[in-house]
């Protein structure tokens, strides 16, 4: 599987995949899930994929093709994010007219997933998440988030402490956990993590990272937040039992 | 969907089950997901079940009239844990020969898992889990804990935290924060938690509890594990972020 993260903040946008491929667990590789687009000072745009590298991979690089010309949508020219979402769902769309008949006779879903961020000069920054279907969903303030791939282990971590408010350093600092929790809980999501946090309104790339086995943050982090939920784990009372008062029936 | 938990443990087995059952988002109901057959100084035996009710239902209802002696197997007299393990299967591959095909017609699954968990007499306490084929896998110290149902958003804090030599309250208090955790972060997990803890060697049924809204020790639990991650996640410093070297190649 995949574990890709976007999170939209007021002060802009952080993003984060891991780095596994696997078709079958005795044959996994490492690839780039993130895909960065930029015309500085006037865009950028990041893309995270999940699912059918091939399907993901058909459509990042039908929209680059197409950023030379070479195709009639270029998204270094659509003039709003929402636009250059239908970009990038017009690329699934193609790749399904191409693949899909094939794809199913050899029992293949066409299963393939995409969050898109970024900002366009005279936007603000907005997030997308585009299905298979080329259709597409943006994150809104109630839920200022996107995950893609195996979602469910990083989840409550966001659930819990994710806030709009939050510094780019501390969301990025989150988005770790989360991309901990999982890696721990999960073998088809493995080191490295590629992160982006892109500020807002600065319309170029921001910072980004690898964070491969060994990275001094990402070693603190895990010590840390190991030894953290062991100290809370300890803090709290035991469940006092009361023994002597079966209170539930059970056939006898 | 559900979530159930059982743990085994060298004081004896932890068991914990929600109570939502759903056909349908607009379709919810509360039921009962664990059932303890016990024959005092001899056994107690617990159940926990998820997928299709009615598939587990039938299984359970089979066992129970077999203990009535209405059927050739009879779990309150089988000789061993794994015995009672194959009679279960045997259930589930009754409710098959019956109702499998018609689901079918229905575009139904035949899907379903039982947690079953135990002592006998003159055994250490053991635990199963069995699958809608029959067959089953049983807890050993490397993994000695068994999730069904909606398994991933409570795994983590399972995987950091749980060690077999736990004492049975130390490994309720971590039972109902993964269970705190998948409610939180998805809505087909719901209150009220069953939860019964199983001391080794009593061979009657133990400590009981059904958890609702409100309960003291899990409103404490709730406020306190958040409090502490909350705190845990600010003694973390951010991610030290330098916004000038952009390291990973962009399309421009």
């Amino acid at each position: 599987m995949t574990y890709c993260v976007g999170l939209l903040l007021n002060d802009g946008l952080v993003f984060a995949s891991d780095c596994r491929t696997n078709a079958g667990i005795d044959n996994i590789a490492t690839y780039r899930k993130m895909k960065v687009f930029a015309k500085d000072g006037d865009r950028t745009l990041v893309f995270l994929s999940a699912g059918n590298l091939a399907v993901t991979q058909a459509a990042l690089s039908l929209l680059e093709e197409g950023t030379r010309g070479k195709k009639a949508g270029n998204i270094l020219k659509a003039p709003t994010m929402f636009q250059v979402a239908r970009l990038a769902g017009e690329a699934f769309r193609e790749v399904h007219r191409i693949d899909a008949e094939h794809l199913k006779k050899h029992n293949y879903d066409f299963n393939a997933t995409l969050l898109l961020g970024g900002q366009i000069k005279g936007e603000a920054p907005r997030l997308f998440q585009i299905y298979a279907a080329g259709n597409f969903i943006e994150a809104m303030p109630d839920t200022p988030y996107f995950q893609i791939g195996e979602t469910k282990y990083g989840k409550p971590v966001f659930d819990r402490l994710l806030k709009q408010s939050m510094s780019l350093a501390e969301a990025a600092k989150l988005t770790l956990i989360s991309f901990d929790s999982t890696i721990r809980s999960n073998l088809s999501v493995g080191l490295p993590i590629d992160m982006m946090c892109y500020r807002r309104d600065t319309l170029v790339p921001g910072y980004q990272e690898r964070f491969t086995e060994g990275h001094p943050y990402l070693a603190e982090i895990r010590r840390r937040w190991g030894e953290a939920l062991r100290r809370s784990f300890e803090d709290i009372a035991p469940l006092p039992m009361n023994e002597a008062i079966p209170e539930l029936e059970s056939v006898r």
